[in-house]
């Protein structure tokens, strides 16, 4: 009986994983994509998705969950040391990359889950800037007049103006992370620090 | 026949206003405000508000075109003339003042239209922008390596930043206008050029 519910466990954490990396992969592609679709390409019954996840919202939920803490461990190999403003360069450059990939799907967890569920899925993220912000303040390079908590929604909703331009064709994909940086390293210079030039031309 | 249908216009354009202006009122205290509410402030009954407005998407879509169209009249007043950067200063405190008091009509919109449908309602605003930012570059305070658009988006993007943090409790609306003001000034400050102290130290 022990052997038979541990397979049986074995199955259903099978079907959860094949379920919610289909749901990355298809919300991923196109924001609107239905739970059928996403029953059939985890290669699962409607009815095993549903007796797994009670709404669209849990599978969006747990996507996003999933591509969230895949990209934070991404985040984890960006050099964060040496110059604070060229290390925040690096880290827009990664988080970029991550965010353009993941596009479709943020607008999938925008559409279903409330503001403070992706604002919460955000702290792993949040909290490596807020680091970074801290030591670049102590050093001079960041301005401090402002508060931390308010630098780090600058760098997140710019980031997020850069992913609508880039929906609407107003912006370039690979162009998106040279203007978030160049336009996140002025906004967090102290007043009568000159802004600096380019991190590419240093 | 012809006065009976002058009044019988008369009556439907009355009622259309009434049901607009109570949109726009009962949506700013409450994002989820049914239409059965709303016709019930306007003082029509629901055939009534269902005889002009085919869904609520229309509902909402005619109380932010009118609030965005009284607030873009509300910003004619506002003085641009002069330093560029006191003029951004002037402009985003009465923009910020107009953003703050609707922003729970704001998220109505943002659930109920279409991105695209947002951003061509805030085509006045932006113009009126856009015209300052490209004066501020010919004048020299405002950088001109990044291109206009981006540097309008990023405006936007910091007051809905602002915006969110309000509503999430991490921000007062007094101190959000002179965060944005100096965060977006340091942005559009040229790379080589230092950042202006706040206006209100001057």
């Amino acid at each position: 009986m022990s052997t038979r519910n541990t397979a049986k466990r074995a199955d259903a954490l099978r079907s959860i994983d094949a379920i919610v990396q289909a749901a990355a992969e298809c919300l991923g592609h196109n924001p609107d994509a239905s739970l059928s679709e996403i029953a059939r390409a985890a290669n699962v019954g409607r009815v095993t998705l549903y007796s797994h996840f009670a709404s669209r919202a849990e599978v969006v939920d747990a996507a996003i969950t999933r591509a969230i803490g895949e990209g934070n461990a991404a985040l984890d190999s960006v050099d964060l040391a040496g110059d604070p403003a060229l290390a925040l360069a690096r880290l827009v450059d990664a988080s970029w990359h991550l965010v353009d990939q993941a596009r479709a799907l943020l607008v999938a967890a925008q559409r279903e889950l409330p503001a403070g569920r992706i604002r919460e899925l955000h702290d792993g993220p949040a909290a490596r800037v807020e680091t970074l912000i801290a030591r670049g303040r102590a050093e001079g390079v960041f301005r401090t007049d402002l508060p931390i908590p308010w630098l780090i929604n600058v760098l997140h909703s710019i980031m997020k103006g850069a992913a609508d331009e880039v929906r609407v064709g107003n912006l370039t994909p690979d162009r998106a992370a040279a203007h978030i940086t160049a336009t996140v390293l002025a906004a967090f210079t102290p007043p009568g620090v000159a802004v600096p030039a380019p991190v590419w031309e240093e």
